[in-house]
């Protein structure tokens, strides 16, 4: 079912490209067109047949009714201002970005349609050879509209995300990132300082459990720092909480108090048990 | 091929359970015993046809060749004065404990001709019902001897191991709890604290990153409350130096540093890179 004319997908990565592929693969775009800073990602979107076009050039976004951009938020910053003087104030405009707070304020003051949305899906790997339309299925798209946002266009970003096979909630901008800093940023943070602790010589020592606990800390180094810098007001309060927790489990074991110690660890195992 | 006449299993868990499915499956031994502190796991144990006979007494122990402690390091300490009043001196003793340093200190004074060892096989899963031959196949299984051990016991030991579809290493008793907080305990840690943080109403927004992050916090919380405490100096040594990881962390994210932010971010990555 063809709901856009002409779909401009901003940086055609891991996310960007599975956009591109799904609009494509579902032919919901009369064509998508790519847009990147790299001419050979352009290329291999091209080859994959996940984009018509490609360009490193903004200006190939005139005349587009929907634009998504897929970069890490401070490129979505960057370039908003420059992309609304070459789209139509009419074109759907929306993300797929992390976090929420700072680039809906901001760019529903540049756009007049745009909707707020971050998939939760991919995976540590990056880059549009690692893209495929069947990373959303079955996936969660949260879409965080504000008393701004423009109706219309909440319905077919929503159409769009329901098509490439995700379930869609609705959250404003600050609970989306007061959640994913827990469920998302967190995790990639104690990943990344986990691994990070362990002298490259133990690693061989490594089984299963320590391969899937840091699995996180495989994403991309410079767009993490990206995240965790956009989401800084809940990503400090959970590191605090967190340490709290640990400061917790460390004493127990100082005080050579099981009892503590197995309930604090059995608590944490019930939340577990919830995720399946 | 038969290593052994009489091989006793002490606690028919996930891993108990598993060397005895693996000692009848490859006739490693003449009969195989299962000792628990459970009628219900023993008879689930026979019905799965992992051991021939099971009780809830240690005195079914008699007249074994080989007694493999597979229980907690806490229960492997109570139990073994027991143990060796009723075995001969000349069985060969082993454990599967997850830290040796006091186990083996202990247990080498209590038993002649005990071997450590710690297979790093196993999962979250508990109990004789997970069991399964096949979870030490390509696992690697670290024998922990001393200048004490017996060859012959050494040699015995390996070759079960080796016919149970493991890789075989050898570390000191001091080296192995050094190596193991850093790539097993530690994270454990990090995951019974990261998902301890989270309250549960949040949990529905939760990824796959999050669900294998936060894997090992399903594992048994009793067990690792004693594991824990049983390398206490090393564990202790190793949360402290992943605070300062966090806390350089914490401290870049609070000063907008997204250069160090990524450096830091970076270096993990790489590590993590080579756990494939």
């Amino acid at each position: 079912m063809k709901l856009f004319n002409k779909a401009v997908i901003v940086g055609t990565g891991l996310i960007g490209g599975s956009i591109a592929l799904g609009l494509k693969k579902k032919a919901l775009a009369g064509e998508v067109i790519g847009i990147s800073r790299s001419q050979k990602t352009l290329s291999l979107a091209k080859k994959r047949k996940a984009i018509d076009k490609g360009s490193l050039d903004l200006h190939i976004a005139k005349g587009a009714d929907l634009l998504i951009f897929a970069t890490p938020p401070s490129t979505v910053l960057k370039l908003a201002p420059a992309i609304a003087k070459i789209i139509s104030r009419d074109c759907i405009v929306s993300d797929a970005s992390s976090t929420k707070e700072e680039i809906v304020r901001k760019l529903e003051k540049i756009f007049k349609r745009f909707v707020g949305a971050h998939p939760l899906a991919g995976s540590e790997k990056q880059g549009i050879k690692h893209a495929c339309a069947g990373i959303f299925k079955g996936s969660l798209c949260i879409l965080t509209p504000t008393p701004n946002t423009d109706q219309g266009a909440i319905k077919k970003i929503k159409s769009l995300w329901l098509s490439l096979g995700s379930r869609v909630a609705f959250l404003s901008p600050a609970k989306h990132d007061r959640a994913l800093s827990l469920v998302s940023h967190l995790p990639h943070v104690t990943a990344f300082a986990t691994i990070g602790t362990i002298p490259v010589d133990n690693l061989k020592f490594a089984a299963s459990g320590l391969r899937d606990s840091t699995r996180l800390a495989s994403s991309d180094s410079r767009l993490w720092a990206d995240i965790l810098l956009s989401n800084k007001k809940n990503i400090l309060k959970d590191i605090s909480s967190f340490g709290n927790n640990l400061a917790r489990i460390k004493s127990a074991i100082k005080r050579n108090d099981v009892k503590s110690l197995a309930r604090i660890l059995q608590a944490a195992k019930h939340k577990r048990e919830i995720l399946g």
